[in-house]
């Protein structure tokens, strides 16, 4: 017979939430005790994945997931990974969309506690500190998907974002292109460092890069704006680093609107490999995240915190480069008439 | 000073839960009593949208939204339209993801009736006599978006499915078409019976239509492989119809696949205009479908039953032709090369 927190509990000579809390690592346990019921718990083979329920009986076998824009087809393939990876688990997901307004971030997950989510999955950027501090503190397990908080004691699961700009950047500069813009919402400093910082250690003499920061509301719209600005510098970038595939559409746009072809004019790379940039024209090279696995990673890993309780987790996943055609060799444009 | 249901009630000598059934036309009431409560609610400019909470006080001012599949472009726009119009509306929205499938629609359905919604929104297809019966006689206000179903009694706001289909027969067949091939999901037949009763009507001596189904698991994938088995065929079809953005996604795929360019080989009309028809190459003539209004009529039809429980509304909106790069001419074959 399967043993049980209170099996475990009579056996230690203790109460079953000190079981509980020697296996969390929470409450007031001496360490020599804490040793004893782990012993015990292994020794009985008992599974910990069954307190919380034992202790609560108060499971609603729900997660709640907020993301930043739920038309962003970006975060439109996380909820639908973390959706399929929390049913294989017998958890239901609620998805709830901030549509990029700060304001509704804190109202949500205040709404999300009150339907009693067991778990709370975090897409959206967060700039308030407090809420930040108060998020960490609260009894339900929250993580964090795409999005990173240094700062927060969550679980997280993001990708390398500089090494994503530095991937960019190096494919670009083995193309031969020197001048380069930059366009990128607020959130992705870290792949601006390092598309940034690749293009300046290479040795080559560079243009400085024209880099435009963009609000979120109508990322389409707002990539389009920012590299029409790019394209009517006098020394026009030959390449565009675009933060995720929804500023590179407009990119894209914008640069046919100038009548320049891409990539023969200007190549363009993209961020994320949602299905925008395969059905574009050209098909985009994009820097590709695992959403699929990121989505699995994060469900993961709040379903195991509310088993055993163990410690916050921080994956990082790599990205990669995938080249389609919105990338060629730079011509110089004397040439190109040759 | 702002009359209240406790000002009617008194006024009419009747309980305020009296006062709500004579608005709401429920109950057993006499229709003299209820003509008289109902003078005195317009004399005193009584506001009934108080009186759900008056009555209750139990609103939660969320709504619930169940969806087929959130990583669908079409559905991410329609929960971005429902969720603007429900914070406009001081409602926050708890979307669901079925992912296609059809075991976990109840189980959505009970879920957000437990976490207390004050209405839900179905987009998502129900084949279940029973389930919707129960829908219908549930206490919270159901509504349906982008799906019907003529047997439920419950707000409804949909398009012409019909009328698309005839739209992109009439476009085709003025191009000079005369061969074609449906590519559909198996909820839209009244968009495939538009499109084939158009093309019958029409008078031209016409192949059979090459009609495909496919289920909706990977809808870009089966839109792809119902476009390569039309393309096989000896008489293959000089134009497609495709019963929405993604499977044209695939069908557009499948004919490069085959060396086949659109618009000079084959022509493709899709449905729905989401981002997906704007980028892909070339850019897709569409039906266009009103998902902004859409959801801002679905919220309101909600929000009005629960403030004054009126009857159950349907509306159909009007899709439109948006001609874009996808369609041509038909050129015969022995033509082009002329």
């Amino acid at each position: 017979m399967k043993a049980t927190i209170y099996d475990v509990a009579r056996e230690a000579g203790v109460s079953i939430a000190t079981v509980s809390n020697a296996i969390r690592g929470k409450g007031k346990i001496s360490p020599k005790k804490r040793e004893e019921i782990l012993e015990i718990v292994e020794r009985l083979q008992y599974q910990p994945s069954m307190i919380a329920s034992a202790l609560t009986g108060k499971r609603t076998y729900t997660l709640g997931l907020l993301v930043p824009d739920i038309s962003n087809p970006f975060f439109g393939e996380i909820a639908r990974a973390v959706e399929e990876r929390g049913q294989q688990l017998g958890y239901s997901v609620i998805i709830c969309s901030t549509d990029n307004k700060d304001e509704r971030v804190e109202r949500y997950i205040s709404l999300l506690e009150q339907k009693s989510v067991d778990g709370i999955i975090i897409g959206t950027g967060i700039s308030d500190a407090s809420l930040l501090e108060r998020l960490s503190s609260r009894s339900v397990p929250v993580a964090m998907i795409a999005r990173d908080l240094p700062s927060a004691d969550v679980h997280k699961v993001v990708i390398d974002d500089y090494l994503g700009g530095v991937l960019a950047a190096r494919h670009l500069l083995e193309l031969g292109h020197r001048r380069f813009g930059v366009i990128s919402e607020k959130h992705n400093r870290e792949r601006i460092r390092g598309f940034c910082e690749t293009v300046e250690r290479s040795g080559q003499a560079l243009s400085p890069c024209g880099i435009r920061i963009f609000g979120d509301d109508d990322q389409i719209q707002d990539g389009g704006r920012a590299a029409a600005e790019l394209l009517e510098l006098e020394a026009r970038p030959t390449a565009l680093f675009c933060c995720n595939d929804m500023s590179a559409t407009g990119a894209l746009r914008a640069a046919k609107a100038r009548g320049l072809a891409v990539p023969r004019d200007i190549s363009i790379v993209s961020f994320d490999n949602t299905i925008l940039s395969e059905v574009c024209d050209p098909p985009m090279t994009t820097i590709a995240q695992p959403m699929e696995e990121m989505g699995r990673l994060v469900v993961d890993a709040l379903l195991q915190e509310l088993g055993d309780g163990g410690a916050k987790q921080r994956f990082v996943l790599q990205p990669e480069l995938l080249v389609r055609g919105s990338t060629a060799a730079f011509v110089p444009e004397e040439q190109k008439n040759a």
